[in-house]
């Protein structure tokens, strides 16, 4: 008599869908300048379900939390986990636009006025019951890259995000760089032009000041452009407005000079670009590559080594999973 | 009757020196563009013998080579030590000027024609019949420096030599960053001025461009100075040369720029910098912490913690003896 298990699948039999390991899972958010995401991430960095909202304006902290957790409970509840009960899950892992301070647990958003010291972790571990492990998104999108997109296996990754601001995290023998006070990774704000634009950080020159979205659209208002951001200006560009097209060269030419500096600095493998600038796509990717390669002059660093980033807006998530799922293999500290 | 080993030692007893235990002991050499120098290191990173030159010009490898051995020579007979016997010590660590290729362990020192793809590790192994590991001599610098001398006791440090060259290394978490080529550290050559002049490597605006001794010199001279090198016009500022300070500042506002962006890029505790130029003191540290307070806007990286180095011209080799006595430490991967 054959043995049941031997047996091969027949053509009508549904997939094989292996049940949900929750204990191996993590509870994943992602709290940006304009929107909040919650996903539940398997230990496969596979995003099993998530939802993304824009995130609401006005001054009241609570009511921003409240639309945290309904953005989490839906999440939660899509998997068949009832928020309000123990959750079955090991952990919560948040990726967070700047400024957070570790040690309090608590975040500032810059574009997100109503949360100010706001103490995001001791409010999730009293409402969830679960330990919550923090650190900034574009460390996230550098880990979550690393882990699941452009720069799986390589040793010496920068991976970086241009949006509304432009952030970064560096990644070393294949281990994430926090710094000191854990702020490594902020390539926005080394300056690209000692003569260059004043910048929001008080420094000159620096390369968000030159390559955010913002600073984009604003450059391209001054030089006439009638584009309300850098979406609009990436159309008006492929339409071949002279203004569009000069700005996004602008850009990616600071961007190129910056990150040959940390190519040759660091001697790294791969730079990986995000965010919603980088959508643009080869509008801003062609004089990142021109610029790389007349600044980075070294043989080891010579050949420009720029990809966009693969996991788009799922970086975030799965970057800050990764701080529950693969937290060993990626922090050189304990959270 | 007391035990003799009680007893205090009486005010007319030498002190006691404990005898040398060769076993923990180093042979470090140190190759510069200018220099040769051997010494003794003991496992507590001090120099029981050394021996510098001024290296032999000429095109004759071999005399190069000679040469080096006689340095060697010279400081193994000073310890004691037999040179053409079988060595009592477990190896020998070399900081040589780049560039090197670790594999092969050949060297072609920029300012060593005579050396192009040198042999330099096997001929030492087949000489002194020791293991040999070699590595960059800036990286060397950064690693004595944090081992024995101004970083002491830091996590995250940029180590750097303003001399002929621009050079550097950068130790995160305690650790070396080698890089993917084993080539990290460079910081003389990203650009610090996107206009600026062409440098030797084929970038554009390079620090070591700015801010190298040869480059210093040469942009004084250009602007009507007659001072021969980095070390007359320190002596020229000093009496108040106007083109001498204004070139000490155009080198020290390069060297602020890149050091910032470091900083803030990896949220460093200190950069230690070092070399013949450095050696000019405040008229160089002077413009690099006003640069740096100018281009570090972000909180974490705003205080300038730019410091000169301690160990002086010992700090190659001290670094190059870290490599056999503090190899783990210090390494990420083995020799």
């Amino acid at each position: 008599m054959p043995n049941p298990d031997d047996r091969q699948p027949a053509d009508d039999d549904p997939p094989a869908v292996p049940p949900l390991d929750l204990d191996r899972c993590a509870l994943a958010i992602d709290i940006g300048g304009t929107k909040f995401a919650a996903g539940l991430v398997t230990e496969l960095g596979e995003i099993v379900s998530s939802r993304r909202i824009r995130n609401p304006q006005g001054h009241d902290p609570e009511a921003l939390f409240a639309a945290l957790t309904e953005v989490i409970d839906s999440v939660l509840h899509a998997a068949g986990i009832e928020p309000e009960g123990p959750l079955p899950l090991p952990a919560i892992g948040i990726a967070t636009a700047a400024p957070m301070d570790r040690d309090a647990g608590t975040v500032s958003p810059v574009n997100i006025p109503a949360w100010r010291g706001f103490a995001l972790r001791d409010r999730l571990v009293e409402r969830y019951g679960l330990e919550v492990r923090m650190f900034g998104d574009a460390v996230a999108v550098a880990v979550g890259e690393h882990w699941r997109g452009a720069a799986r296996g390589r040793r010496n990754v920068l991976g970086m995000v241009v949006s509304t601001g432009v952030g970064g995290g560096v990644i070393i023998d294949g281990k994430v760089v926090t710094g000191t006070t854990g702020n490594a990774g902020h390539i926005g704000h080394i300056s690209v032009d000692p003569f260059g634009p004043k910048c929001v950080c008080g420094g000159i020159g620096c390369l968000e000041a030159i390559a955010s979205g913002t600073n984009i659209a604003a450059w391209a208002r001054a030089h006439g452009s009638d584009a309300p951001d850098a979406v609009a200006l990436a159309d008006a560009a492929r339409r071949g407005d002279p203004v569009a097209l000069a700005t996004f060269r602008r850009a990616g030419e600071a961007i190129g000079l910056a990150v040959a500096g940390a190519v040759t600095l660091l001697d790294l493998d791969v730079v990986v670009i995000g965010g919603g600038v980088a959508a643009a796509g080869s509008l801003l990717f062609d004089p990142i590559a021109d610029a790389y390669s007349r600044y980075a002059g070294l043989g080891y660093a010579s050949s420009p080594r720029v990809v966009p980033a693969l996991l788009g807006g799922d970086a975030g998530l799965i970057g800050a999973a990764a701080a529950v799922l693969q937290a060993e293999s990626y922090w050189p500290h304990s959270f």
